[in-house]
């Protein structure tokens, strides 16, 4: 970190801050300017607060110069990571395409709905047992029954299947049953959760918080890689804007950078990010035109019907259209 | 609700929406514009997805009419809930003040910090076991231990101990030690832990999320109340816009909007709103003018030292300017 | 519009707003529901304020029905709106590609880019010679003189101009050099300078202002139709949100909620949308593949010597690179 | 400004960017860390383009360490500037009150408005001649004649007239009838606009864009400071932010930070901030607890039947009430 004094700060007081963070354990160097001193902090000051050194006399701020993540970081690993998906991986050649349902609902909607995304082209199939609502009076999910219809849509179909767990406890549960595991927007600052996915043998499908910066987003990250579980692939399912014609805003730059900043893949959730579904596929082919490692889609059967999300869902067809064209979008960039 | 058509729906369209709103329960109720016709569903809708019929042919956007929470609502129970603390109510004419440091971190510091902001005026003693860090390399709190030692402080002040529990599985092990259980901003939607919180028989404090509309925050106290807890504690704590010179923005608009929409008491949280230090005060007095139900504030006994939110921590003496100061903004407003 | 009276309005509240909307000029239907009486409001409201009805008694509040933009819907219009550019027309099966300097900055530096661009690819020229600058320290443009150079630039190479103007008076100016006449994200509600491009013969592409909505944008693009000039051409360039990592965030979704909405062509500024010259291409393409009509994109000879902008600025091989990638994703969805 | 270097960055792009910043004039000093190294640059950096540097290779980004102010930064002028209106100082210990209807409508309603806001105490006479509108369709102002009316309410009241300027050739017009000249939120980067108000010898009130940081604030009134009119005020007006119950987030923060970082009066607008009459007092209570130096307040003798703003009108016996509420709120801050 770098430490900036103000304009009138003393010789002594600049002395103390350089004692202070030298107590600390670190060497300093110092620019002196023409308005102002600056103190480089010299080593890794990762762990600790680095607002502290703000309350110190003369001090106007601090500004960090490391990025705080480093297993997360390309700097450390410079290689994309694959992270297996029944069979095929997730982060290199081959886009993934995830769909299925917001929530589970019944046995023939998730069978129907699991039958139609395959036959579209989908590489698994998602669909949630235990539902995150803003409202205790929504429908909360079918719990562990729906992880059981989830397991028997996977029977059916081969697709392997995607869903969420809420709380630490639930971890181990929705591993018995899922090949992936979620963790929703809502939770991706629920650090006793990210732990408990750390330890998990599965691996992690990460989505950003709607306000969450990403860095963030990969500090998250880091919880379950240093938690011992290195295969995470992170999501951008839109980000919560002023905007208000549509759910959420896409970050579609977070796509690139996050490519730049980490070697984990990135999936584009377009449901969530646009949160009406005739602008869904739009979305989607920008997703993997700006270098997105595959798809997350909300695709039901009957989205008249559905108990949640209804509004941004896709009917298989309208996905099945969505499909084709997002694999020539990938075609133009090298992918399939 | 109401259901809004698009400028050129048929009239077999109109007929069709209609027809599902009935087939799902409701009445209906139409007015022909001279450019839409809006379809007002009549009955409470809040149980099921409004968006599901964005996606019915002809249809143009849904807009809710009945707010979504019934028991925060001051429609339901018009007059102000008061929460104990010790004896000392609030949400009543004494504004409570919460103080302490942002963790425990050792024995001295939070028994010389109780003691200071006993003396400054507190009514209440903060401090976090359980830290809910951005980064797995920081600082995550003494866990039972520093309970322990909170109710250790307990003793030796007689002042009440408010402290956070951030996973379903922690609030009965919280509730053993604490005064009031806080839900941390980060936790606001993890419905898992206001579920618990519920069934708790404590007070709960309910830090609004850093991006949670206040809407959302009510709706989060409904989980609490729906689970049979009536003693809830709102808190404003600042929430996150474009402004980089300030942590947070604190909306202090929100304090006179959720006295209108709810009974519940508000507190507002000036150290995390502004995030400096120098600005703490000015931003109490705003929440108490207000017309706050009282602060929680971090002081600690040496800010240049603390392991977390040291440059947001208040100095003791700092802290009793403060509190004179606000007591007498109080006495404006006829409180104490 | 509708207005939603309160849970306990009374009827002779209710009376008295429907006596006070009809003596407006309006009709109205009454709703009953079961917790709340919504009045709706027949005829277009659009001039009225609509929130002087909220101030009355047992009013809770009010919700517009109708879009507040007529000239620019494709309500009205439901055709897509070609804009000429120079034989071109925007808005049709060709992309649109405007590249250039962000500043003019002397003779030989427009000159080179304008061949720069002109070889990779660019349908026309960009290049500003007045400039809205955030500091009155910074380079503030070449002003007419930058014109001029413009001109040289277009008999050089035959590319059309596009160049922006800060204030009414300047219109005129511009206009006489100018192809097309630029209004920039931070003047989109400058309704002086609205009004004088609504009076201009040339065609005007309005920047979508950085914290404003898409129904504001296209208030402001109604305010240049109404003032009697239909050659209009919307842009998105990127919205503030709380990322900081990235200059701005690009609203992606905008791209094919505007195509829904009105008949206008839209641009996308991936160069502003993101702020860093390694992500330009990437969110470029993603313009493209959600629907864009075209691109507006930064591109300098030298960079590292920009007066403004270096740090999203393209060197001309990478642009000429970027146009080779869009061009093959606008073939997927049959432009060129 | 300090230019981190990438993690992998080699000696020879080090000299590299050493060589091309010296060549810009300025001075380095390096920081080598344990795993980046930083370049401080040494000299007044605030005329150039900080982000061309990050173009050179190797170079992972550049922060400022200098304010870009200088006239209206603290740093430079210690002490209050005191603005007079009427005689009376704005900045000092006496709180200013502006207060009157959002636009001036006809003679007998701005006369009755500005006899009844003198009545209840304000200071200064606030309405509209030139209003910006959203809409094209909805009351643009009254235009010269609203600036008669004005005028005349000056003269049967004896109340200094502040009115907005939109165009900067609006400006000496709106200066020969106003005592203070008003630049609105969505003009604050007009730059043109604030290089007219520089060159005129009225006051101005600049208020903040609902998209602008303080730091942007204060940079558009270095650019009337450079002008050379040193009377400017600051003025908070809420800023925009995902929470959608009310009509801007007011930024209370602003107040104490503007106040620490300018010598500026700063006064705050509780009508925009909040914009629903019923919050306006508690919000205004707010900011002269924060410590604004004062308040502009829209006040309309008939709200239910204004052109503008109706919804966060307040009557005058409302008014009146704030005015008392707040001078005692002042008493406890040693004001008036």
């Amino acid at each position: 970190m770098i430490i900036v004094m103000q304009h009138q700060a003393s010789a002594a007081q600049i002395a103390a801050v350089v004692a202070r963070v030298e107590q600390a354990g670190y060497r300093t160097s110092l620019i002196k300017g023409e308005e102002r001193t600056i103190i480089g902090v010299i080593g890794d000051d990762r762990p600790i607060d680095r607002t502290q050194f703000e309350t110190l006399d003369g001090v106007d701020k601090t500004m960090p110069v490391l990025k705080p993540f480093k297993l997360a970081s390309r700097d450390m690993h410079p290689m994309d990571t694959h992270v297996p998906l029944n069979g095929t991986p997730v982060g290199g050649p081959h886009i993934a395409v995830i769909a299925g349902p917001c929530s589970v609902e019944s046995r023939a909607q998730i069978l129907e709905a699991a039958q139609a995304v395959k036959e579209a082209g989908a590489t698994a199939l998602r669909g949630g047992a235990f539902k995150p609502r803003t409202s205790p009076y929504s429908f909360q999910g079918m719990g562990e029954e729906g992880l059981q219809l989830l397991a028997e849509a996977r029977e059916a179909t081969g697709l392997p299947i995607v869903t969420e767990a809420m709380s630490p406890e639930q971890v181990p549960l929705v591993a018995r049953y899922a090949d992936m595991i979620q963790i929703g927007a809502r939770n991706m600052q629920n650090y006793d959760l990210l732990r408990a996915a750390g330890k998990s043998d599965k691996p992690v499908l990460l989505k950003r918080g709607m306000m969450s910066t990403i860095e963030e987003l990969l500090m998250s990250a880091e919880y379950v890689l240093a938690g011992g579980n290195a295969r995470v692939i992170l999501c951008e399912r839109g980000i919560r804007t002023f905007e208000k014609y549509t759910r959420n805003t896409t970050d579609i730059n977070a796509i690139p950078v996050i490519k730049h900043l980490t070697h984990l893949p990135v999936l584009l959730d377009p449901s969530h990010g646009v949160g009406k579904w005739e602008y869904v596929a739009a979305v989607a082919r920008a997703g993997i035109a700006a270098g997105a490692d595959g798809l997350i889609v909300e695709v039901h059967p009957h989205p008249t019907e559905a108990l949640s999300d209804g509004a941004q869902s896709l009917k298989p067809e309208k996905f099945a259209q969505l499909v084709r064209e997002c694999r020539q979008v990938a075609a133009v960039l090298g992918r399939s």
